[in-house]
């Protein structure tokens, strides 16, 4: 809050208890009275001012608006650091000139199935294995995920391939036992805004990888990261995943201009999930060479042997071959835009 | 799914395989041949087949869709059970001819503003008292609610005054600590795909207000319900609380058609909390009114003691005596629609 | 544009041009100085500099962002006109105390059938007969309306009922044709933003109808009745239709705040068209009746005597008799919202 | 409509009725009855039975819903012609291997300055220059163009420069004048459903560009280019330009997911206008960039040589040399995805 703008009939009255309010709170006040409205400018550190609490001096009589200047998230921001974030995991370094490609299965369904993918993966050039233990199902009938035993599939095949591991968190009770088996800890799109799970990972020394909810604000983002943040965790991977639009032909509306568009508001690096976005297997391809034009810093992206089978989200997920095409593909975009994948 | 709908150029071999696949799932198939494309109906029990696990067909060989005819919830369906649920606690009945109103404040603050507020509203007829102890607030430098010290005044309210108590559990670790304090649980919109926790609150015995999240179609909001449903849990209250939308004059859209639409596909009771929805203290009485004649079983408002230092959510919070008129207000639209309140 | 915000690297000389800038459109400047950013209030009448214009400061150097304290629109705004505008139309006054409630069938299909329905709406106490002989369809290949024989029958009918006609003008060059024909000229949601339409209809001296758009917010469509005012017709009535958003189990989301919000930010009559909105027979009856609830000065009600036949819109058409047991149902509502229908 | 879906509980009489109407509009029903639903495949050719007309069908006794299947569009669609529509205008060919780039200012505001722009855009490359004549703008008190004044300027700049013109069209009164100057017409996003329109440039013989409405779907997007195509002119270009969604850190959300998905539905060249999409000036280039990665047939990029002091959208113009050097950029991007710019 850092603009409060007075109603045309505003009391002098009306107006001294404003300024006793802000001088209470230890701000100051600047007054411009123009011809139709009088304006505040309040003087001093309002970031400690949350939104909410905007609205006692919104409520005021005589008050008839209050603004906020400045952004509510802070160690989240570029005005905060002006360097990009780097994040290094195993070697790999997100957030660098190379694009670092995350690929896998949506569920781990079994072992074997898990372990092919990651050698076929890795051969194309994908530098993490992604794979869900802990599925996050909108019907309770779907199937829910392996559980640890998945997590231990993944642990066998970052031991035999080399490549990092990315899961999912699901639940703040589960931190110590995914803790132990990821190496980047991905909360998903439907609880960025699950504020004890944020803080949970906050605590932890584990990189995030934040999804952006289905209805999430650039700014409702920024500040889920900042949740993290605030706990210790400077380590945060934001994903663009598709917001939900009025659009039915995709599953979600990839939303690409977030990618320069964080670029200039926070320094975290920002990757991009197409296979989610469209729901659609022969969009996925475009999105991704689309997302690395954008700028983006990295991509997620379903790969399954047999996706007829998968018992998730199948219908996006790229066969090996195919994922080995696009990465091929996107190797020109990249030096295009000076990076490399 | 119900319906595959088959590519014009669909070879006898690939609708073999479609039906063989079916076969094995224990379905079997209608062909309806038209003149630009071939049908087939499912017949068998689909319910059990997943959203997702529809994949699996719309991405064989000559497939071209899969649609689905019978909804994926089934307990929470108006099908599986044709007269209204109602849910009483301590002789109040939800979805019964009396509209059911909950207020209080958002957070609590305070035991003497919560009992003050308590006492207030229940003479102006309310029926619960609502209160945070613990908030989900989009900064994590905003006020976070007193925690069990929260609870604790909750709990002397309700003995002081005999008004059942409403509150929201963020986090299954929680759940012990709520259970013991409220007499209905609420859900809030952010967590409505908080599966986890869906699926802690399907295992007590208490009833839970389930908010709609905010960008939550109406078919998952009742997938979410399903959730708690399907560990045991009967006892939901549905609670419309706005949605997201392109509009930003108000903070969300109170989506009223949700309550008649509701009451068609659903057994369970309805009602809205105008407060959240329009973030405006003008518009909570005309919404209050218009949920009220749209066949809402039940209100959630807000109500302060003094708005303009409220820690959360002043902006939209009735003083006791705006409530009280309010209440007024509604006692003729209720008889209008042969309710009372 | 009131409030120009400064980057914390402004120069002086940037400051400088910012302000001389200012001055050469004949405004003044007040600096407010704060830690983190200087803030320059726009004093003088801004009313004039439009939305886009607004871009030539936000691109100076030294420039951060602007912002618009005063409303877009003037002649629309409560601010301009405090008391409620009234428009009479045959001894019907919109905007008084008696709710106008405007009925028929979505398009006109044929003499016999609108002489039908007229009556029978009239005997339920509608005061308008509405009917389309111009239809904006979405498909090519649909009914497209009557024409001018449509306009006929709609002049037959009031001149055997009494009832004044509202029709929809498509077109800027039938504005001649609808003018003899209409009492009241209706703006179709898809055609608010047609400027050229709009300065048509602010030429001629019949009231107009004016649906919001489907994406428009509350803001952009009071513009659009700006833009009809600024030629000096001054009768316009707000139709609420419906918003789209992500829902996809009611047509649109019918937006009721946008009631009491339009009451408090224009001087303008607001009615509600409840059939559009929602598309479903069964949800139309409960949104009139929260319409009324929420403060509306009138509805659009689609009636048709066989629905199943109509070639429009027949999915939302309430029969004569469901129309004339809904007029019952509303009587009361209106009631108890001081009112009456 | 294909697909009829009957309650559980019709009854034979019900069943029969429909079928009746089924065989007196010429189609033929296969009847498939599943355990909890039954199923009637409709055989015939249905695409003349309009979105609309299905109602008819979903409001009779005993029928659940009505599904359609085959798309409601003909003439755009793949499958009425298979190969890519290429449209050639003085010489070069929308829709061919090489990217055209469309570039101007949004407004035409003098001579001088449009002719200073046109020769710069042509000097980095691009094909058409653009301008607008007749703007719609929000504010009825905004700029509005220039009007014939603007088009004859835009003549001259064809004459010197060789480039062919792309302008708006509004209002079909002016289909005459814009045919005179304009060698593509434009359809604004507001106009898009605007169908007179529409209609009357189905009569011409200058090719459209086809703006997608604000809150358009691609279905409904498509189904306005079929508009135009039921008139006789073939010759559609479709822009995507950005929707409405709940963001509002971006003007709007621009759907590049929307260039592979129409290059599957339809046969038409899809280009993308960044500029309006973001709104903003750091964005555009990497959303073109993104847009030619996505493999869009073309650019609409705003170009101004002061946008500090343009009457329209300067906010999000680029200055030549800044076009210049995404045109640079641009190259390799267009080469990595087998097209040249």
């Amino acid at each position: 809050m850092d603009i409060i703008v007075l109603k045309p009939a505003a009391s002098e009255e009306e107006i001294r208890r404003v300024l006793k309010k802000l001088e209470r709170r230890g701000l100051k006040a600047n007054i411009s009275k123009g011809t139709e409205r009088t304006i505040i400018g309040v003087i001093g550190d309002t970031s400690k001012i949350s939104e909410e609490e905007e609205n006692a001096f919104r409520l005021m009589p005589g008050v008839e608006d209050v603004m906020r200047i400045l952004k509510p998230y802070k160690l989240a921001s570029r005005d905060f650091r002006a360097e990009d974030t780097t994040i290094e995991v195993m070697g790999r370094v997100i957030g660098s000139k190379k694009i670092q490609v995350i690929a896998g299965p949506c569920a781990i369904e079994n072992k074997t199935m898990l372990m092919n993918i990651a050698e076929k993966v890795k051969g194309a050039g994908a530098s993490f294995i992604r794979g869900g233990a802990f599925k996050p199902r909108t019907s309770p009938y779907s199937f829910q995920g392996l559980g640890e035993e998945g997590l231990k599939y993944l642990s066998e095949v970052r031991k035999k391939t080399g490549l990092p591991v990315v899961t999912e968190l699901m639940d703040p009770r589960d931190i110590g036992l995914i803790s132990r088996y990821a190496d980047i800890i991905q909360i998903g799109a439907r609880n960025m805004q699950n504020f004890r799970l944020l803080l949970e990972v906050g605590t932890c020394d584990k990189p995030v990888l934040l999804k952006r909810g289905l209805s999430a604000t650039v700014k409702e983002w920024l500040m889920a990261a900042e949740y993290i943040m605030s706990k210790g965790n400077q380590n945060i991977i934001l994903c663009e995943r598709g917001i939900r639009t009025f659009e039915t032909a995709t599953r979600n509306t990839l939303d690409l201009s977030a990618v320069p568009l964080l670029k200039e508001l926070s320094h975290l690096p920002v990757i991009v999930d197409p296979s989610h976005a469209v729901g659609k297997l022969s969009l996925v391809a475009p999105m991704a060479k689309a997302a690395v034009a954008a700028g983006a810093d990295g991509l997620l992206i379903e790969v399954h042997t047999n996706p007829e089978e998968a018992l998730s989200d199948g219908e996006q997920s790229l066969k090996p071959d195919e994922f080995y095409k696009l990465m091929e593909e996107l190797r020109p975009i990249a030096a295009a835009v000076g990076r490399e994948i």
